[in-house]
């Protein structure tokens, strides 16, 4: 899912990702009940048509933003009181005021509100977090139940399975959640916020053996490339990253041979496409050289030739493990994806 | 003409050109020369395989350019020694190598290097500036017809009429101009650079008198929306300007109503698109309300669909005006028009 935070996937227009062939984007509670507010989306008819996206959207329930919030913010088993980083204005958030915030966004899927922690924290802490998120999904459900009979518009609430990089709080909290409801789908959470990558491929493994292969499950906030590929090793359907938006507008390209960045002066006038296995309308259309003179000169065109090309590169990647998948070769496509991959990637 | 200086119209992509219907855009001599540098632009196959347009395009000399450095330059007769905006490098250009610069790009209209002056120029100041661009008209002209018996692109060199606000130069410019060549059209120069809207008035009628008739006449950096229609009114046939998209990132929309600024309060939470009467890819899909977020979120997107609602007022525009001058109701057309739009214009 390319993000769109606040309701645009930024540098790119919608019909970019539609012709790209993304099925469904994520856009972020928390910024847009901030900015422009969530009554105000509700009042334009919902984020779908207030951004003009008629494909499937998720909403994160904004409780990784909150706890980014380091000494702006104070827990309680209530909710969390914060201050917005845009104006510093005091807020309070509790499970039952982001799923009304979910609610009026209007979103497809929204995500349970949760206590998200530093990925290297030790067991009781942990623990501590992972227990309140269930309690606080059970809330979420409470709230989001009610609302749901009122309501024309149907959702699916997804709960968000946390633990820290603990194999035992893991297995806990999906117990705990799948005894609350059978539900549409799964949020993986807390990883990628710090721990080591065999830890992430730990927990990952633990919670695919544990949770209903039926059923979608969203590892949250990952990722790039090549985790991507390693998550769905691991039986991970869903995935979100600001990375290939954030990192084109620092003219980060992903290709096939790894990550290249697009400033330096040895592509002053390199005739090639970004990447030569890549059909995109950046790569079909332009040259290393030209782009380079864009980032070079600021202009925009280069930012969302960057974005076009590296959410592109997602959509075909996720594209070829699924089709990897249906051919039952998922292990040695995957194989061979990361060793190419890895061969180059300088650090940019 | 859109303004493409460093060889990319600022936040759109060529695409959204060709699909609003520009048939030409104008690029920028001096600042290519600079950035990424001519040579460079020839190497990569020229300006339209750079761009990825295939189009015409017509580049400015940096004549104007070159001038506006007040304090960074020293003009002789030879030609101008400036200093680089970008690194404060000393320069030197002549005549001749402005067309090698021009020949370099591969523009299909180049124009030739001429003395540019404020618009409240004083009579001997504008004669001595006017009949020095005719000079190095000559220069041009000598070079141009050198290069272009070796080369196999053919390119088409427009002298710049220049004369102040003085109805006997502006004549004299045009007499000494047309007896050098049968030239395929005429630039306009020198005028929307401070002197009174009257005073440009008078000098456009002058000069269209004055002009062989059969021939396009392009009106140099101009303009607003109400300054194409005065200049389609005066026989001009081409224009270029940097206002719609420069205007665009700065939040202000041409609407047939006159302009507005899409930062208001009052556009909140208002469904309208930014000009009722205005079918371009930003009105057919966005309130007022979601693009003013756009911008208040400092969003890209934002700049985006401004520029290209902006560029598509003036496209529709010049093509409303053509079909008047068709049906031979350009005065009337034109008088309804202009009044419309004065009817509101809140000075953003």
């Amino acid at each position: 899912m390319p993000v769109g935070t606040l309701a645009t996937v930024k540098s790119l227009d919608p019909l970019d990702l539609t012709t790209m062939g993304a099925s469904m984007i994520l856009a972020n509670a928390y910024h847009l009940h901030l900015r422009p507010g969530d009554e105000l989306v509700k009042e334009m008819g919902g984020l779908h048509a207030f951004m003009h996206w008629d494909r499937p959207i998720l909403t994160d329930s904004g409780g990784f933003q909150v706890f980014s919030l380091e000494g702006l913010r104070k827990i309680s088993e209530e909710g969390v009181e914060f201050q917005s980083h845009l104006d510093g204005s005091r807020r309070f958030f509790t499970p039952e005021m982001v799923m009304q915030i979910e609610r009026n966004l209007g979103a497809d899927v929204i995500m349970q509100f949760d206590h998200v922690i530093p990925g290297q924290s030790e067991e009781p802490v942990a623990r501590d977090a992972s227990e309140r998120s269930v309690r606080w999904l059970e809330r979420c459900f409470v709230a989001f139940e009610g609302a749901e009979k009122e309501e024309t518009r149907r959702q699916a609430l997804f709960p968000i399975v946390q633990g820290g990089i603990h194999a035992n709080l893991r297995r806990a909290a999906v117990g705990a959640i799948q005894s609350i409801n059978d539900w549409a789908g799964f949020g993986i959470g807390g990883l990628s916020v710090g721990e080591a990558k065999p830890a992430m491929y730990e927990m990952l493994d633990i919670v695919d053996d544990a949770l209903d292969s039926t059923k979608p499950r969203y590892l949250m906030g990952v990722g790039f490339p090549d985790d991507i590929v390693e998550g769905i090793r691991r039986g991970v359907d869903l995935f979100d990253c600001v990375a290939p938006t954030r990192m084109g507008r620092n003219g980060a390209v992903f290709t096939a041979d790894g990550r290249l960045n697009i400033k330096r002066a040895e592509f002053r006038n390199d005739p090639r496409p970004l990447d030569e296995t890549c059909d995109c309308a950046a790569c079909s259309r332009f040259s290393r050289a030209y782009i380079r003179h864009l980032f070079v000169s600021d202009e925009i065109l280069g930012l969302r030739l960057l974005s076009l090309h590296n959410v592109h590169f997602l959509l075909s990647l996720a594209r070829s493990a699924r089709q990897a998948i249906i051919a039952g070769s998922l292990a040695t496509w995957s194989d061979a994806w990361l060793t190419r991959y890895h061969s180059r990637t300088d650090k940019s």
